[in-house]
């Protein structure tokens, strides 16, 4: 297939059910199945190429992925389809053309991340799947205060898992933009906008400033966290049902 | 047992899982799960009687229910016990003693639902148990004007199913109080409080206010269905997964 059209989807999924974003062997993941709701549809071999991968439980509002075609599809006609054959959990909000050169993953700029945190004494039921019960009092001024050491240029070695591959990446360092703090109902969310993020490092912090805002660590260990290169000497990773991939943003032109 | 004491609780459930509130033969309903929990704790026979059932797939902010019992219970601790024998998503979110003539269905005076209508292009995947997907263009003022037409004292036979029982209610008048349409994130929900809702009510003149809303009757029907006493000639019943019971309301001394 001569990749003559290059096209950009935005997806929203409820992780829930899923193994996560990226295909794997035995297990159902939000990649496989939209890729091949396209084969479905174009009749052709497609690879669906997304920003990055999300764990298992991992929620989605605007994923970014994109396949070649040799055919000129209508959008508007595709995008239906799509979602008629996808269940009801993952649903694909936009498709557009890009050039050729575009390509969801390289050309990322920026992620934003949400992570829930549910602070009722009796965690809603609606909430069950998409926040963090957390159980005991948070101080949220603590949490605030915490939060904003994590912004700025770090090597964040100790707030990253090594990669499913079993390999750290290969350079630690990343820009996190900013950390903000917003109240909701039953709790607050934490949003996270970096130029990039390692394996598990938005749960690793989350986690991290969880237990610092339970007063079981103190604020001042964060520049020692960093210091010490070492993912043993950071928290615990939140769980994966409180994090939402927010929004993958990419220049202008869509190409970096 | 002598019913020494009464115990009055709110409750918060997720309906997709239940086959409704009222316990069923061959099905896990609500008030089943509950009623269990409060047996195993309290080692006594007790009936959980609610302010009335929910259907299948209907969800609740504030289900109202009690029970008698001959002991003096330990509320603090008897709450975190019943939400550590229920599955996630049904919670009891207060409990407190009332006098022995409270009853949660007889003198209760005001019930709240909301219904959440969902106007996306394609439905959003977090909102799929929890609000109804309208296809195609609904006209938001028709919509207004149309549900204001509901509110006074009607005699809403057109607008009540008969009851699982095969009977319709002995007294098919109510007053519904108001009916307000609020906007929300990807749709809006209408918010409807009365004395009393017949049996599939807020369901079916949702139905109704949706087909009107979508230009597919004139808003000049509703006082023509009303005259009619017919449940046949106003509009089809809103699926259940939209509808919330958010509020039962009581008399200040919790008896009326």
């Amino acid at each position: 297939m001569i990749p003559k059209y290059n096209y950009k989807l935005i997806i929203a999924y409820d992780g829930t059910a899923y193994s996560g974003w990226q295909v794997q062997p035995n297990a159902t993941s939000v990649q496989a199945l939209i890729q091949d709701a396209i084969k479905t549809i174009t009749r052709r071999e497609v690879t669906l190429i997304g920003s990055g991968r999300t764990d298992a439980g991992v929620h989605a509002l605007g994923q970014v992925a994109h396949f070649f075609c040799d055919l000129s599809l209508d959008l508007f006609r595709v995008i239906a389809s799509i979602n008629g054959l996808l269940p009801k959990d993952i649903r694909v909000l936009s498709i557009e053309e890009m050039p050729l050169t575009f390509h969801a993953q390289h050309n990322a700029i920026r992620k934003t991340y949400r992570y829930h945190l549910n602070l009722e004494s009796f965690q809603n039921p609606f909430r069950r799947s998409y926040s963090w019960h957390v159980h005991g009092a948070i101080n949220l001024d603590v949490l605030k205060e915490a939060s904003q050491m994590f912004i700025g240029t770090h090597d964040f070695t100790s707030f990253a898992n090594e990669s499913y591959k079993g390999s750290a990446a290969k350079d630690p360092v990343r820009n996190l933009q900013h950390v903000n703090i917003m109240p909701e109902e039953g709790g607050v969310y934490l949003e996270l906008t970096a130029n990039g993020f390692l394996y598990k490092m938005v749960r690793n912090i989350v986690g991290t400033l969880v237990e610092i805002a339970a007063g079981k660590l103190p604020v001042k260990v964060i520049p020692e966290m960093f210091a010490a290169k070492d993912r043993r000497v950071a928290g615990q990773a939140a769980p994966p049902h409180g994090l939402f991939l927010v929004q993958v943003d990419y220049p202008e032109s869509g190409l970096s």
